[in-house]
């Protein structure tokens, strides 16, 4: 089964705007095993929406539409449904009801604009709309499916999972089984010399997949034809080989990002972290607290940016500073020590580094990153360098921080 | 004229990634008045490519695809041009040549599949890569153009801004005079109000854009015809006219951000900034810093997200913390005067609120944030409520807080 995604908007098209309702929907799809073969954005002209959504439908054995489907008049898609199939609209008496129930509701007219969203393709059928005003639009064909939905995100997500799922599995979709492995302290080929003869594992199809924290296995049971249980021992297996293969490289198999891992790991043990930045000047803690509930085993931290703060904020001694420069080994492990017991922290994270652009010196290059972890019993350290812009720098120092504290996490037990 | 944008690569279809090629290069044609009026990502499968090719080149004056140019089995692009122009791919014998020294330079061999590099379309011609082994490659038809570039954004970037902008210039493209405003403190009605009767100056289009740091109007002057000095006058007229209105309510008029605006104007006058971030935990700091040089005018500052560091690292007094809670205005001011003055700053901002999702009172709801700002004569202070998700809402104040600096100093002059 493959599917094409078209989004329908001038705004987005304008100033390269990026296409969030597509970039979730194709992850939706594959995770449940429709392979996504195109994915167009349109603007508002009614010509061009009914060409690119004709294309799309001639293509796919899904289409997935999102967008133009509200009162004002730049929404057009509802018409362009309608050419695009060759079929009338015809204006739905018992959705105009329904519509008029709901504006008594927001206290406001139901005018002539609004009555619009009654109308749709004839044949085609509505898809209910639990947070708001336009319904979606189903119309399916010799075996294709065409569904249409709001491009509001929070209604479009809401709609997909509660109609178009269960949809798309009456429509003969087997599930997918498939699974993700998130990979750290890993390249491609590093990951390639451990795993290759694993991937070969009859009836799997493994994907490895670059991301900001690493790389991602994806891993999907091919021709399953109604033998799941086949399918999940076989992924079973790999996941099994891998982990046992990988150890602490495995960071988990979830959504889950780094920070939430590591959260999880703290609040296990019952440890709190405390953090003292200088090149990063604050994205450690902005990524630590991006979990909900950080509070409970995140305490806060310096950040010291500018060299003076370091002895004035965490204790670095003077000397250390004039002997060692800001950027060093002995800089973080004092950092990291200093800012432990200030906060009064189970464990302390410290990063100095620089960033770029300017700045790098022959021995102390634009990238070099020293990550410092104080706990009670050690001080560990790492000397890094990445090669990249300031934003990259700072977001694998931010990476490579997270991940000192897991793997200290699990190897202390 | 108008454009649709094409990008070939099934890795982009896969997991919902960012079309990062398409972006930028909508970016780069609007600036110059090129309106995008679609944009498709489409996999490596040969008869797709050749069929959202046709449909964009029957559609669009210009088309530019990005990416398959590549010496791989899963290059296709250069195919699917042959099948949707309904031209025979010819082989250039001179481009052989130059693809030969050019391995002879990588130290590889030129093989059969690198040498497919070498063919294009019948009547098309090649667009150099400064960058790579993959040129690109141009075909004029009927007054339309249609470009190939290969997908590394580096080369693609290169080779547009060297070979494509110029040939559109020829191409009748008449350059675009516009003008971007971004703007502070209004929503899209009250910008309406202020500045509604500036929308209808003859001869300019205004459209207002929502971003995370405000709103940007974006201002073309339309139906030039020759007559640039006119456009110039309209828009210098507009520019003028909204400065004297909104004040301070206007950022700037460049691609800066927020934080490089303030940055700007704290180097200005030779002023420090120091931050003590609760609910943001290190976000405000990692915005600011997020400008190259901006050690040149930030310090540091503290994140106390657990309450008993408010008084440890920042010296808010412990009767305040009982009295007020830790998200209020009492413990916002007293946060950002004891930052200041720890870090010896000339200037201090303070954060505290209830980013969510959990935390939330009837009296101080999720969304809640007090933000101050301590100088040497004041401290001011916002109380803000902001709706939205937990991550909505750290992004919001931190705006929020670097335009109160901003302001600030613009009143301080």
């Amino acid at each position: 089964m493959n599917a094409e995604l078209v989004t329908v908007g001038s705004e987005l098209l304008r100033f390269g705007k990026r296409d969030g309702n597509s970039e979730w929907l194709a992850r939706q799809l594959q995770r449940v095993g429709v392979e996504v073969t195109a994915r167009t954005a349109v603007d508002d002209d009614l010509e061009r929406i009914a060409s690119v959504v004709s294309a799309a439908f001639r293509r796919a054995d899904v289409v997935l539409i999102t967008g133009g489907l509200g009162p004002t008049d730049d929404d057009r898609t509802r018409e362009a449904l309608g050419r695009a199939l060759h079929l009338p609209l015809v204006l739905d008496e018992s959705r105009v009801e329904q519509l008029r129930r709901l504006y008594e509701q927001y206290g406001r007219p139901l005018g002539a604009a609004e009555t619009k969203q009654a109308q749709r393709p004839r044949g085609s059928s509505w898809i209910d709309n639990p947070l708001g005003s336009a319904a979606g639009v189903l119309v399916e064909h010799e075996g294709r499916i065409l569904v249409a939905l709001p491009g509001v995100p929070a209604e479009m997500r809401a709609m997909f999972s509660a109609t178009v799922l269960p949809l798309l599995e009456r429509a003969g979709l087997q599930p997918l089984r498939a699974l993700t492995l998130k990979i750290a302290g890993h390249t491609e080929s590093s990951l390639d010399r451990r795993l290759r003869d694993l991937y070969a594992i009859s009836g799997l199809d493994v994907t490895v997949l670059g991301g900001v924290e690493g790389l991602e296995l994806y891993v999907r049971a091919r021709s399953v034809r109604g033998r799941n249980d086949e399918a999940e021992k076989a992924l079973a297996e790999f996941e099994r080989q891998t982990r046992e293969r990988l150890g602490a490289d495995v960071l988990g198999t979830g959504e889950e990002g780094l920070a939430a891992v590591v959260g999880a790991l703290l609040r296990e043990r019952g440890q709190t972290l405390a953090t003292a930045e200088s090149c990063t000047a604050g994205l450690l803690g902005a990524a630590l607290t991006d979990v909900p509930e950080s509070s409970k085993w995140y305490r806060g931290g310096v950040i010291v940016y500018a060299d003076e703060l370091k002895p004035l904020l965490a204790g670095v001694r003077a000397e250390t500073l004039a002997d060692h420069g800001a950027v060093s080994e002995a800089v973080a492990r004092e950092l990291a020590e200093g800012v432990r017991r200030r906060c009064g922290a189970d464990m302390a994270l410290a990063l100095t580094g620089i960033a770029g652009p300017g700045g790098g010196t022959a021995e102390k290059p634009v990238g070099l990153v020293h990550v410092a972890l104080q706990d009670d019993l050690s001080s560990l350290h790492r000397r890094l360098r990445f090669i990249g812009d300031r934003d990259t720098v700072r977001r694998r120092a931010v990476t490579a921080a997270m991940d000192l504290v897991r793997r200290r996490l699990l190897e202390r037990g």
